[in-house]
């Protein structure tokens, strides 16, 4: 069967993962709950060959690059279906960090940079990972940090001490953040480097214990020292003190991505949540769903959801016709609007499970644990919220 | 200038109204805030011209009938731009319950009672009640009453007890919902029929003290008392036993109205808010807007009352393509939204208001108190949810 | 009987108060419900002589004074049980802001203006009203205002703008705070002044419109305007310059009456919610209070009552045994968390009595209304948490 | 130094606990958080020698037992402090299900049973755990439970399958809820009965993953298979059918001390947030601490601790006056009031932290995880909500 056979519509290409996800993506989910990500990766490889069958594999990338040339609008309904696993973006190839780094060196990397690093990166067989994020900083100044990276020779000489560098354990590169201009405008002064894993000075410190949890592969944050890490100048993304601009430009259709995937997760939960009200007994024949209160949140749930959905597809449409610019506002308030209407939905479905929700029987307790991180990371709730709030009143002030 | 020349499209609707409403309507609502509806009605019979002049006049009615034509969608957003004060359904004459008895009558009403009722209805010069709820009855089971209505000769004698029948005092007629078939299903006991004010035996007890305030003429809620009340079997609007219906029927774009006509509330609330937190001193030069709470507030407001609007235009969009049953679940879920939205925003426009918001000087006052009741009338929060809860896990039990 | 026959300890006197309340009490509170403050006078007035014969005259006046001689913690009971019915404290005379000017003049005003003024005050012959708060200047700032009193000859010339000035209607008298020293320190800058309301130059401007309603009498919040007001010198309360920290001193017992008048409320709310879900039917033999929503809302609010008074409580000892200067922090917290509480309960009360909660039937919509205020006047919530705030997080950088 | 010459009222222990915690056993926690609960055993065992030197071994105990003879008020104080770590309890030998399981049989094990097993556990030389909840049945409806005990001979022979059993691993014995008459009344189905761990036919099926961890020795929650168990008749705890009545006498106490741990994890979750708002920087000079949200967050955190605090020990004080009976309302009501209190201080101090919340660096990410069962242990929310409310709405219908 072709592409063309199969359907290569967005609804077409969601049912297919739905029914991935849903059938065999289940058990391999269970394995990833219950033994850790790097014990199911067998598995995940398995289904990833599927996926590549199922002609699903990377939406976001052109069809040249081995992808389905979706649009962002078209790839955010995608990404919602992925996100109701754990493991889904991960099978179509489209996870962050890596999602973001593709299309970063699509639109600014060398030629050659895009030969050695980006077409393995596009067919799965490498990882890569981003080093932006300082412990001595606070995450939500990303103008503020310290790596600094020197010109010497035709090298840079990078020196710093990155965190939550998500998926650096097992990855062949990192793209860091380093300030190359330090006199310059706030925004002027970091450059994009890409730097191999294993260049001598780069050391993974840890894998930091998130939640209890430190993980591994994919699944993982590292603590990264850069100690006289030397690379070649070419290994630059962009012009020197573009660092800022073009983590901006990356940001935007990112949070579309992490918000359509939490999407993924509220519709999961809310999905778990219904089936469990009309099945649990709290005695012979009285189910909890009987219960109003349980209707209720089951109402509001719903409500919030759809709210969040229009509103992150209404965000994507804006930046796909005008740009991360004219969406800025937009993205804010998706990013603050989503991830706490994901916290609600996973504390419900939760209290719907009991104890039950608590175990690894479903994906709840991970995404109660790890998806607290959603209202810290690629900014907290109340970098969005005063981002926003300025940039309204700012029109008021005229 | 003919309507041609005006723009008819929706935006140019809207923009004319907003004008309006921004321009002299703003003395009329200070009027009206600061000496009541009544004393304002020679001002707000003015502005009813200008609406005319300006080619915006009862946009729900077809342009035979002297409206706009318009589509539930596009009167929407009439809708909302209307909602920014507490005149504006009035002056377009689209204010419930007049729009609901126009499309009710419109069409189930018997010719004649078209030509001697609806026709001055839909000119506005006169206006009508709807006397559904009783105060011995939940209003929240609209199955449940107690008003009778039995044939003897070719005349209904009515008895029964109304209350919160909106806008009775000087109302020309009013519909009354009342039993025709007490042994009948619950769905199909009873029936819709006009009653003229004037009828013996009607009598309106007393404009009921809502937040402390009586009103009058259509700024009231009357208690209505029916006593061996006599109108001709013709005056039935649809068929026997067919009044729930038609009143599920009304209530469907009746909640569209009044969710846009909230959404225009908070949007106004939310300009007021805006404005007076970069205009407000703390102190010598430091404005309330400089506090990132008031940021915060303008951020979240913001995201909810976009959530809210989309949410209610998907609503209207399937109702106007599937009809009632099918948008039944979203026209739940947008009442308890978006009527709970509303609560909030004029909750953090008054905080930032402060004393001032408790005044006249603003409407935020008057909704504060009265639009209480949205999460009231219409089928309370609780209903909604539930209705919503029960329509959802129902699917999950097959 | 004498005061010794009938109980004098607290306990006593809040039975006898809360007897007189539910009982010929009620009658009093529909009237003034239903036709306003004003008409409600000569009723009220009935029930003062009421209080008198059992001994619950002003408990906080010394029993020379008339007064039953409660300390701060006994008060607050008393306050909490007057505080059920919106003419409760005004019964008792302890009703702000007559209780507040009893205090400050007790200890800080002339033999001469105590005699004058304070006795017939105390007696409940006249009422006063405490001018403060300046249209021009937000109420969160108390130290920056304009109104200005200029020495002159042995008088003092005031003039000045101010608002929201309580029961100043029918008052005999006003306290007014004027900028006397514009060049000193901040809080040392304003005077407290005792100015005859009948003085030359005073105009009492309007009644303000609040909620839509402007009272009269006790009940209402005038506009006042000071105009080359001239009155002795001698008419100043405490030092000059120390106005400001008079003020402060009036706050904290004031904060506790007021917190615990709404712990009243709430407690009335309360039983005015358990009492129609047990009642009201939503279909024949299943009642409100059989839902689990319900019972949710009702220990909900008992929860928090009970931690709201218990809070209270503890800062009324603690203010008693320290002073103002170390219950600081405490009389902050409970200003916002009570207030707060009072909004949830009386929202959720009203839910329960659907439309009848927004009519005059019980108190809940005049509280709905006007307490909103409560978290505005006496320093917004804002202004207390971060004053608590501040204060906490001072201790942690040492 | 003697007991005496320490100090043994309340305050003194609180501060020698306080002390240990903050100075050796902020190592031991960094271990316990860092490594897990089994590898900081060694560190554990140590720190409980120092309690023990310290005069603060098992404040719940008799003197004649070795421990402190607290009243429940007193030990209320003492495990707010414990609270504070995660490894608080259990180096004072009070941690659940222990204490539970030895006051349960302090008053009704035999003498044998006593000697046997209650004395080891109360110096700490054994540990023990209590299977009552199963997979199959709600946890919320504690009378329903399929576990049979059947008397054969002299013996007991135990069927059932039990989960959520904390601490099994490692423990020495455990004590069983069994159903011993299954016609009788729901609440006098049940029998406990004392079962070594080692007895032939019970295994311990696993250590269920909890939120990502599965655990180990005290810090686990097993599932628990019985086959066939037998062990004597004498086994029984209290009387055949009294296992409910024990259970419930059993919660009463128990809720008060996880309530008052809670508490003590509010109070450090409140200093770490305090602490890192007042030295994290978002640029240079400009703390966390200065953003009045940061602000607001402490004085909201600080009323909403001080509120469950009063409120657990008004509880505490009841329950001691009256009994469980007397106060079961109250120890509703604290149940869910201090742990979403809780779960909210939490999330903030989180928030306060950004991505360091997240790891391994404080507790904050440990209780986040773990403590989300606060609100479905021992009760969920819900029904601890529907039981006071109804209790409340039975004494309206009257």
């Amino acid at each position: 069967m072709t592409k063309l056979d199969m359907g290569n519509d967005v609804d077409a290409v969601v049912s297919r993962l739905r029914a991935l996800l849903d059938g065999p993506g289940l058990a391999v989910e269970q394995t990833m709950l219950k033994t850790g990500w790097v014990s199911a990766l067998p598995q995940l490889h398995q289904l990833r060959e599927q996926v590549k069958r199922l002609h699903a594999w990377a939406p976001h990338l052109q069809p040249t690059e081995g992808g389905l040339g979706m649009s962002l609008v078209e790839f955010a309904k995608v990404s919602e279906v992925l996100g109701r696993s754990p493991i889904g973006h991960w099978i179509a190839n489209c996870q962050a960090p890596d999602i973001g780094n593709m299309e970063l060196m699509h639109s600014h990397a060398s030629h050659e940079l895009r030969t050695r690093w980006l077409t393995p990166l596009m067919a799965g067989d490498i990882r890569s990972c981003f080093a932006m994020t300082e412990p001595e900083h606070a995450g939500s100044n990303p103008v503020w940090m310290s790596t600094r990276a020197v010109l010497d020779g035709g090298d840079y000489v990078i020196n710093g001490h990155k965190w939550f560098t998500t998926g650096a354990d097992g990855a062949a590169f990192t793209i860091v953040m380093a300030v190359t201009d330090p006199a310059g405008l706030p925004h002027k002064r970091a450059t994009m480097i890409l730097v191999p894993m294993d260049t001598p000075g780069l050391t993974l410190v840890q894998n930091i214990q998130v939640m209890g949890e430190r993980g591994g592969d994919h699944h993982s944050h590292a603590e990264l020292l850069f100690e006289n890490v030397r690379v070649p100048y070419a290994n630059r993304i962009g012009h020197e003190g573009q660092g800022f601009e073009l983590a901006q430009a990356r940001l935007g259709p990112g949070r579309v991505h992490h918000c359509m995937r939490w999407i993924g997760i509220c519709e999961r939960a809310f999905d778990l949540m219904c089936r469990r009200a009309v099945q649990r007994e709290l005695s012979p024949g009285e189910t909890l769903g009987r219960r109003d209160t349980v209707q209720h949140w089951v109402a509001e749930c719903r409500a919030d959801i759809d709210a969040a959905r229009l509103l992150v597809l209404e965000a994507a449409r804006l930046l796909e016709k005008g740009g991360v610019m004219l969406a800025r506002d937009q993205i804010s308030a998706i990013k603050f609007f989503t991830a706490n209407t994901m916290q609600k939905v996973l504390d419900r479905a939760i209290q719907v499970h009991g104890a039950l929700g608590l175990t690894d029987a479903t994906p709840l307790a991970l995404w109660w644990a790890h998806e607290r991180g959603s209202r810290i990371y690629d900014g907290p709730d109340e970098v969005h919220k005063q981002s926003l709030g300025r940039s309204i009143l700012k029109r008021y002030m005229q």
